[in-house]
């Protein structure tokens, strides 16, 4: 019975993303889901994404936090709409699911909007087994999180297009090895696609925003 | 009636709990769930504990992970009973559960051993709301994580009894208020012990060892 109750859970959360990618893709509006454990820095990328897009495109943000609002406190200088799921309110849970995405969705003005950033809740298990209808998945790992993580947790990594290797700019003060990490990213998942990034300094992002770019345009014709 | 599953798992799981802490109780057996985020420094915590505590108790350890036996290998040069987790063989789940250590309680002879630490799925959400039958919560949060978790993560926080604030050694090269965090911890917690620790140089771990033999010696009466 447990098991028949999970298979229906995940069934309906899939049916309603991909009523959400038919949506999008009407609305020609690129959608990411950034996720990651705890403190890996979703929030300060977000941040510099925003900075870097949003003279070319109209952003949205929706904030997954167990509790508080401070994450969506941070982004607020924007100037851009925001909604934040405080999970809590719900049962405490430990991902976002489509149906309260969709519900979000009704909140923004679809038709004067590009991009839409969804920063999952902190946790590298969970929310990778929820499709929210997104165009790309981007996983964080920081580089102060050790080597292993990608086969460690696989389902993060294997249905993730992009990972952003953060926190470079320690890399002088950890023993950590850039080559094992990508041995192990490889391993996970081959045609993931990676960028070594600093959210603090901001070193890497220009690679970042390219490629970014260039998929929204792909997507709205702009 | 996904509500009324949900209540039914966490009602078997605490009565097994239960179940678990009296067997321990009887065998005066002490135990601990150490747990937190990903790559915060659970196993070389566990590392350093066993090397610690082993001349004065007989330990062994419970390590679960969603993939892969690299932490049950790190641990294997004690040369101490380590039994391994691995969820992804369940359906990857994202916590260990009291039913699960209870098939590894058997698998130890407790009427030799002292001391029992759990190495929990690398999450600071799920495994907070299973209760295993411990003596002792102990959640580790590294400095790197910054400083707002546990009042973003705060049932974690609340549950547990112990904190290890682990990766002081890179203070130096971080932005991080010492003052905010416990401001934060306290908030969410004011009873919580909290140890600064660095696993990597060991600094702090004195405290912690003398905090643990303490609490072992109450039970055991060794």
């Amino acid at each position: 019975m447990e098991i028949k109750v999970l298979q229906d859970i995940f069934e309906s959360n899939r049916n309603m993303a991909d009523e959400i990618a038919a949506l999008l893709k009407e609305k020609k509006v690129y959608m990411i889901d950034l996720m990651s454990s705890p403190g890996s820095g979703k929030t300060t990328i977000t941040d510099r994404l925003i900075g870097a897009l949003k003279g070319s495109f109209r952003i949205a943000v929706i904030e997954g936090d167990i509790k508080t609002t401070k994450d969506a406190e941070k982004l607020a200088k924007h100037d851009i709409p925001i909604i934040q799921i405080e999970t809590a309110r719900f049962s405490g849970d430990c991902h976002l699911e489509s149906s309260w995405i969709r519900k979000c969705l009704d909140g923004f003005d679809l038709d004067n909007l590009d991009l839409v950033i969804i920063e999952n809740i902190g946790n590298l298990v969970c929310p990778a087994e929820f499709q929210l209808g997104d165009d790309e998945r981007i996983v964080v790992l920081s580089v102060t999180e050790g080597e292993d993580k990608p086969v460690k947790y696989p389902l993060m990594f294997n249905s993730s297009h992009t990972l952003l290797l953060n926190k470079i700019d320690l890399l002088p003060h950890l023993e950590y090895s850039m080559d094992e990490v990508m041995e192990n990213v490889r391993r996970t998942n081959p045609t993931i696609v990676t960028f070594p990034v600093s959210a603090k300094t901001g070193e890497g992002f220009d690679a970042v925003v390219a490629h970014l770019a260039r998929r929204i345009r792909e997507k709205t014709g702009k």
